[in-house]
Parts: structure tokens; C-alpha cells; sequence
């Protein structure tokens, strides 16, 4: 039901296909590895899948391939970016790098985009922070999916939030979560195989809670973290909002119910209260608190402690937020991304549309 | 069951209290406003309820009441305040200011602190940037309750996060929330009924789900956000992780299942590897991004669209965050605060203790 790829492979077919949209080579080149930075750590749903998805919308005319993002705004500290309307995968690691060099300056920096697209996973931009001796934030809005709480209708997106620590000899801590229960792409793995889901990730249309996976493809919603207002989902609504507001009304994007969706099929929101879609970047310098080795020596004290704690019957381990990830990645790079026939066969159809050699896949 | 007394009263009390710990006239009367802060929103386990644990860590030598908190670390953006031991009624504002102050200078201000204590609700702190145009944040580690996903031992506190907003004609938009599924202030309420607890919110020693409210204080655990691993609580588990390193492994403070006690009779962690609690502020000028005057006009906007969300069957509206608490708080400023009778009881021994009048709860 899937076939394996080279990380090699993949990249040059994924570059070659940005390149056919019109991006410069440094923007395929980079784009390619934030897209496929997802398929290496195991978060399937956010990479090589979403491919077909980016070239409609660039054939839709909402992503500009030539964007070249600009700073519209600034502090010492802070800065707004506008995105150009160009693909998230190249507006992200640009703002990341502003929020990054304002660290350098001044201890922090932190950048809030508007008038962008989809970025890939929020811990690729995190990430960048670790070999500057910083902490990284990432957060995103996106399309409208998820109910708040008490509510039946689809106000916010999985809205993401993603924090990487650097630590010493250890691994760093690297967390990169939706804000719901689960994320959408959790859902589409079980609707591929027919199975249901579990109570608690997603709503019928009406509010009744349900197992069926497919209940958001029939108007129903996904649940905020925490499922029910008894489990606190009112937190999982309240976070997702913090995503929405950093990210798009503090930069003048799309926010709420008008975030624009992703399927370049979907009509554009009426009344959108701002440009595209919304990120926000923190970018910490270490030594702007305590000496970095100091930080991470005690980062090193932290990550142990935990991998120690006692793990509950049935369970070899605690996990430290980034491990399965690390170790996908770590894996994949040496035994090649597997990619589920559905995908294989959107990109042999993309391929074929953009006029690029799909023979990766018939192996 | 419970005794109301008047907020004016109740102040007068309270201050009384921490004066006669040694407090000066200024930290006992910020310390009360923070405090009292709790009751008012209706969080009744942060309030005056925690006053007499308080008044035993001071005892123990824990709370240094004449504390006089400084920063001994800091960029234009960044700083870290050693709190002294003191109150962290009082650490916490003196902290928050100075993130206020840098965010007059160069957009934003992060302060990291450590060698404080428990310092209320988070969100007061978070909420004193309102008034500045600006976006508050505020988060603190806590003694340890808390099992990672697929663990049993107690490794994180409650560790809240409070994001304050602020909007033009619409009232701010203030989260504030531990990072587990339930509060343990909500456990100690159903104790106190024999009532049970939903599953999902607590666990027992060996890491059974369970709905005892008792498990607590049988060696069991609070569960992160998320409940379960299927519902996500491994992103509560990351989000407590968080709070826990910016508030103490940046600070210097003690982290983890070493984090300092709250009641005066567990004796402290053995090898501690920092100084007291730590807490972590944050405060962005809303003009570092965009004009204060149009932020508030779209924060408006988003309010109230979420206020018209379409409500579920069952429900009346759609909160937004801070509903609830404003809405206690409007209502208990002018019908005073109820306190259940064993707060009470704690409260007139405490007061029998300190030698001050406790005429108030024996209207």
C-alpha cells in the first residue's frame, strides 16, 4: 500500500516541482527542505503530500511564486513581515531568521507575518533558533476546522505551536503540536483505512460527539485539546486563539473563521478582515538569561531526569518531546520515506501536469 | 457551608496578615490585591485559601517577608530577577514591570526568575500589561503533581500559563490555565464533597485511570492536558515542560520534581539544582507590530464574532476567555466573597496565630 523513496530522490522530484512553479532555485532548494523536513520526522500529513495542494493553489493564483517578503514594521525587538502571498515554506524561514537576528542584537526577537500561505511543520522554524544558542517559537494559524468549545461551528485552525530548547549533550527538546486533540492528518490516516476515531477528537455537525472519521468532511469539527469542556477544552480554544492572534491580528492577516483555507477549491472567505494567512516567530538568546553552557548543562540535568521518571506499567519509557521525531528522522534518511498510494498517485498526476519525471515512484 | 465576606473586609484582613509576617506596608498591600486577586475571579483555590500555607512557609523560613527582589542579569529585551526568597505576591509584579519597561524600550520584555514563591494567579501578572497597550504573559513552575504521558512519577507542577489581550470596546481576552486537565484546586473542591472526579483528570500510584479525587494524596498523579496519550496529553506534558524550563532552568530556579513545596511540611528536595520557584514573564507593545488603535478595532472584530459563533445544542453562547472570571469578579466586588467553612476554620486559627481579628468570619 506505499512505496519508499530516497530522501535524495524525493528532494530532487519536490525542487524540480517548485522550480516548474516558478520559484527562484534558492527558493526551491529551500522550500524543498522545509516540505520535506516534515516526511523525514514522521509527520506525513504537513510534507511531500501536501505537494499537489501548494501547485493548485499556485495555479488558483494565491500563492506567488516569486514573492520576496519584506519587514513593513519594526522595533529593536519586533518586526511585521509581509509575505508577499508566497509559499509559508519560504516566508517562515525568512521571518525566523529576522526574529533571529534581532536576538542577536538585542536578546529577543519576535516576528509576526501576515499575507502568507502554509509553512510546513512549526518545528522546522523553531528549530533554526538551536544552533544560535537560542529557543525557538513557531506558530501558525490556518484554515477553519475546529469548534470552540460550546460551539458547533468551525472558527479556528489547528493552529500549531512548536518550541525547540537546545540542551548539551543531550538531544534538544523539541515540541510541535496542533492545538486540537488531533491533528487533521491523524484523521485522514484512519478515513484512508476506514477505521473510526476516538471519541474525543472530532463533532458531527449538529455537536454530538463522534467516532467517525469522517465526520469533517460532513461538516462536523475537530475538538480543541482536551476534547470536552470537562477535560479542558476550553484551554486547547483558548491556545489555538493565542495562535490565531499572535500570528494574524497582530500582523493584519487572515484570522478566525476567514483564515484562507488550503484547497484551492474552497472560495476565498467573504469579508476577510486581513491579508492571507498569519505566523509568529520568538527567537531567545540563551545567554541573554545565563551563560549557555551553564543552560545547557542544566538542560542536560532536565532531559535525564525525565527519561528516568518511572514509566507506567506496559511502557519501557518517558518520552522527551522531539524523540519520535528524531528518531524517524534519523531513520528515514537511511531507509527512504514511505509514501501511501494515494499520495503516490497525486504526485504522478502533479508530475505529469508540471511536465517532471515521476519514475521515482515506479520503482 | 460557607461564610461571605465583604472583598473590603476581606483586604483588610489579609493585609493585616502579611504585615504581621513583616511585610512592609507596600509589599502587604500589593501582596493582598494579588491574592485577594483570586477570590474575586472566582479561582477560590489561589485566593485566601492559600494565605495560612503562607503564613507556615514564612514560619519554616521558607518566605523571606522583607525580600527585596533585583535583577541580576539582563539585555534591552531580557532580564532575570532574583527574587530573594520573597513572596511571590510581590516578586512576580516587581518582575512583570520590568518586562513592561523593556517593552517601552525596544518592543518586548522577558523576564526569567528564580528563588521566589507561589505568586497567585498567573493571570494578574499577565494582566497588568493591559493597561500599557501591550500583551501580557506570565507562567510559573510548581511543586511537583504531575506524571508525563506514560509515566507514574510525580515530575511537573500545575504549571500555568495566563495570555492577556487587550481590545478596544470589547472587554480583554485573558487566558489563564494550568496545564493539566484539572486544576488540583478542583480535585480539593470534590474531596471536600466525597464527590468523585471525571476519568482523565487524576490516576493512581501504579497509573491506573481512576475517578477517586482522593488518589492525590495516595501517591497518584495529575494528568497533563489531553487526559490520555490517544486525546493528546503528551502536549500538555510538553506544554508543563515548557513553563517549567522558561520559568526555572532559564532562570536558575529549581526545576522539575525539585521545585519547592507548598506546604511547609514536606521537607525540601534533596540536591536541589536551583534556587526556590521560577516564574517567566513576557510583555509585547502592541505598537511594536501595528497601531494599538486598529489592533483593538480587529481584537474587537474577532470578539465578537467568536461571541456569535453558532452555539451548540445545550448551550447559550460562546465564552470567550476571561468571560467567566470577569464576570465573578463584577459580581463579588459588590456581593462579597464566599469561603467554604474549613477555609474559614484555617483562617481564624491563622489569624488566632498571628494575633490579628478575625471578627469578619463571625457575622
Amino acid at each position: 500500500m506505499s512505496t519508499t523513496v530516497s530522501y535524495t530522490h524525493l528532494y530532487s522530484f519536490t525542487e524540480s516541482a517548485f522550480k516548474k512553479m516558478g520559484c527562484s532555485d534558492a527558493d526551491a532548494t529551500l522550500a524543498t527542505k522545509v516540505l520535506l523536513s516534515a516526511d523525514l520526522r514522521g509527520i506525513d500529513s504537513h510534507g511531500v503530500a501536501r505537494l499537489s495542494g501548494y501547485v493548485r493553489l499556485w495555479e488558483a493564483g494565491r500563492i506567488n511564486s516569486t514573492a520576496k517578503p519584506s519587514i513593513v514594521h519594526e522595533t529593536p525587538s519586533t518586526a511585521v513581515v509581509d509575505g508577499d502571498a508566497g509559499l509559508g515554506l519560504v516566508v517562515a524561514p525568512y521571518a525566523m531568521q529576522v526574529a533571529i537576528d534581532k536576538a542577536k542584537n538585542v536578546g529577543t526577537g519576535w516576528v509576526s507575518v501576515k499575507n502568507s500561505n502554509h509553512f510546513g511543520i512549526a518545528g522546522y522554524h523553531a528549530m533554526m533558533a538551536l544552533d544560535n544558542d537560542m529557543i525557538g517559537i513557531a506558530m501558525t494559524n490556518a484554515s477553519a476546522l475546529v469548534a470552540p468549545t460550546f460551539s458547533v461551528e468551525r472558527m479556528l485552525g489547528t493552529n500549531p505551536i512548536a518550541v525547540a530548547i537546545p540542551a548539551g549533550r543531550q538531544p534538544p527538546f523539541v515540541a510541535d503540536m496542533a492545538t486540537t486533540t488531533a491533528a487533521n492528518g491523524k484523521l485522514e490516516i484512519l478515513q484512508r483505512k476506514n477505521a473510526e476515531a476516538p471519541l474525543g477528537w472530532v463533532q458531527e455537525k449538529d455537536g454530538t460527539p463522534t467516532t467517525d472519521a469522517t465526520a469533517l468532511k460532513q461538516q462536523g469539527a475537530l475538538l480543541p485539546l482536551g476534547s470536552d469542556r470537562e477535560h479542558g477544552s476550553h484551554k486547547g480554544y483558548a491556545l489555538g486563539s493565542i495562535v490565531d492572534i499572535f500570528s494574524a491580528v497582530l500582523s493584519g492577516g487572515s484570522y478566525g473563521p476567514w483564515a484562507p483555507p488550503f484547497p484551492a477549491y474552497v472560495p476565498m472567505p467573504e469579508n476577510m478582515p486581513g491579508k492571507g494567512l498569519g505566523h509568529f516567530f520568538g527567537a531567545m538568546r540563551i545567554d541573554a538569561f545565563r551563560p549557555a553552557a551553564e543552560f545547557k548543562e542544566h538542560m542536560d540535568n532536565w532531559i535525564g531526569r525525565f527519561r528516568e521518571a518511572t514509566p507506567a506499567a506496559g511502557h519501557e519509557r518517558v518520552l522527551i518531546p522531539g524523540d519520535p521525531e528524531r528518531e524517524a528522522e534519523h531513520e528515514r534518511m537511511s531507509t527512504g520515506i514511505p509514501i501511501v498510494a494515494p499520495v503516490v498517485k497525486d504526485l504522478v498526476e502533479t508530475a505529469k501536469k508540471l511536465g517532471i519525471d515521476s519514475s521515482i515512484f515506479h520503482s
